[in-house]
């Protein structure tokens, strides 16, 4: 068994796979191939409202909040966002986190005003902004609730007097939150909600209509909800991969239940991290990540040695980011607490054995 | 069996099924499923070079011209491609042969100016227009190369002064054609390709960069070529379904190889309709696609005694589009002859015991 601690595309659990790997062959009795399928059809059309209604129970949404799944990622919505909610003399403003911030500021330029507000670049992105005031005067606040390569998190919402828009793409799902304060989320589905090719936007209705430019149809929110997120045809195979690992949840017990096992995981690695004396964790204590555990060797000739080591002991996706470096263990809701537990192990084992 | 002639998502083979489950739980041997391995990892990367460079190969392209896989379907190119090449004061052209025509103008006139050359709209698009000169002025000429709800197709490559830029989401790799004499291609994966998710564009290189607008970088053609088309997270299973697709038909003699058998399962299955008194082809002959055969009952009581009885005889997706009515069959390069040869005694069947 391979323990997989990569950051996106990631684990998923055993049973979603094996109902995949049916429904590849007979998708709910039909005798046609998911991949074969209809998107019209009662079957599939079923599917995505299913998968619509988990999400919106599973994250209590109210009746404003529209759940929709696209194509595109996570990037696509860097600009799709500003070109819903932005018009070109309107300002919006941004924490700056890491490399995805970055990316949506990019995005956004092209539509608006972009103010950063706060920013955490200053030491590479290790720890989250905190004295900064949301300034009544902007057309929305943007947040990365979860910065996937430099393991921080925002742990409080931040307030804001005007909406909150959050890229939850590596934490959507795995802790309690409300998630009704923020009127646009979105998320690349690759994490927490299932395979790459799917994205997750849940948006306030309300919020839209605002902008004076023509919106191209095919990005325009309010063409999705009409189109009961079936605009044009979907990324069909990833949303029943959305539906299969969101049943997944619901079964598990939801949020209210995968919250506490995440605190857990995360808590035994970071003490492992914290109390031994060849590894140590790179993002500020008070803004740790459950979801991304970055970690470096502090002595750099342990690095190859333990990315050896590990792959030896059938751990997989821990090489760090380049611009992080060391390692990086994911612990997204699919990742048991045994594969914790075994990346302890190893930690543990690589480090008595260390002579460097 | 299921013979299914469903207009796309649609028939794939069935050793490109069995690999896909395969590789659901151990992709080339990693032991780790396609849905959850890293999409950076040189076992995936080399799934994309290998579909990229078949694409290259199957279709003869030349070194201008560029191979990308990217999200968001063909309906995100009909935004994407003037985004790319339109300025807000410049002309396209286009021939207006349908939904996906309608769709393509809508999308550009967010862009710049559209001009509709010609246009089957007067008769419900059942056949493609010849008259028409395509003037020096425009920026580039819009095809729809084969209307899938229609059942029309481009049997000649417009003559055009200036870049050709083609929807060849229904019939691209079905048939020989000089795709290079085209600056832009585009299709969705769902039907001749692989599956709903993922989408070939194959563009000219030279032709970016002529734009004054500031492309957002996640819509920006050179900003995927420089990337080796994986700019963001790309639809990694779709990209894979699409790989062993392409491989399937290498294997299979390419499209020199393909052709033949399409015209063959066409011309059986117009030959049927033709020589039928209860049923008569929508698409003016000349303009007959090889792809999708589009049909009506010429006792309009028997359509849907003639749809019950094809579900019994376990044909699956011919009814036809609601804006043409009827029946539409779709043989693309996965339908069998042997299918086909079945759809006609279901015909023929159907027509001796019917007595309306």
């Amino acid at each position: 068994m391979i323990h997989n601690f990569n950051a996106g595309p990631s684990h998923l659990p055993a049973e979603v796979l094996e109902e995949a790997q049916k429904a590849i062959i007979n998708f709910k009795g039909s005798g046609l191939s998911i991949l074969e399928i209809g998107h019209r059809t009662p079957l599939f059309e079923e599917s995505v409202a299913e998968a619509r209604a988990l999400v919106r129970e599973l994250m209590q949404l109210d009746d404003d909040h529209e759940v929709l799944f696209l194509h595109g990622g996570a990037t696509t919505q860097f600009m799709q966002v500003p070109m819903n909610l932005l018009d070109a003399d309107e300002t919006m403003h941004i924490a700056h986190t890491g490399v995805w911030s970055k990316k949506a500021i990019r995005e956004a330029s092209c539509f608006g005003k972009v103010n950063i507000l706060c920013s955490s670049e200053n030491n590479n992105f290790n720890y989250i902004p905190e004295d900064f005031c949301v300034p009544e005067s902007g057309k929305y606040f943007h947040i990365t609730s979860n910065n996937t390569i430099y393991g921080t998190q925002w742990h409080r919402i931040p307030e804001s007097p005007i909406p909150l828009v959050a890229d939850m793409s590596s934490d959507i799902l795995s802790r309690r939150i409300d998630f009704n304060a923020f009127e646009l989320i979105y998320a690349g589905a690759q994490k927490n909600i299932g395979v790459a090719g799917a994205t997750l936007v849940v948006v306030n209705k309300k919020l839209l209509g605002n902008v004076t430019r023509d919106i191209p149809p095919i990005m325009d929110y309010r063409e999705h909800i009409k189109a009961n997120s079936m605009l044009n045809t979907p990324p069909v195979f990833a949303i029943y991969m959305s539906l299969l690992t969101l049943r997944w949840l619901k079964k598990f017990g939801g949020i209210e239940a995968i919250e506490p096992l995440n605190k857990e995981k995360a808590a035994l690695l970071y003490d492992a991290i914290d109390n031994s004396s060849l590894f140590r964790g790179t993002a500020k204590k008070e803004d740790r990540s459950t979801m991304n555990v970055s970690f470096v060797a502090t002595n750099s000739g342990a690095e190859k040695a333990f990315l050896d080591f590990a792959k030896q002991k059938d751990i997989y996706g821990i090489k760090g980011h380049r611009l992080v470096g060391g390692f990086r263990a994911s612990l997204y809701n699919a990742v048991s607490l045994e594969s914790v537990k075994h990346l302890i192990s190893v930690i543990k084992e690589f480090e008595s054995g260390y002579n460097g």
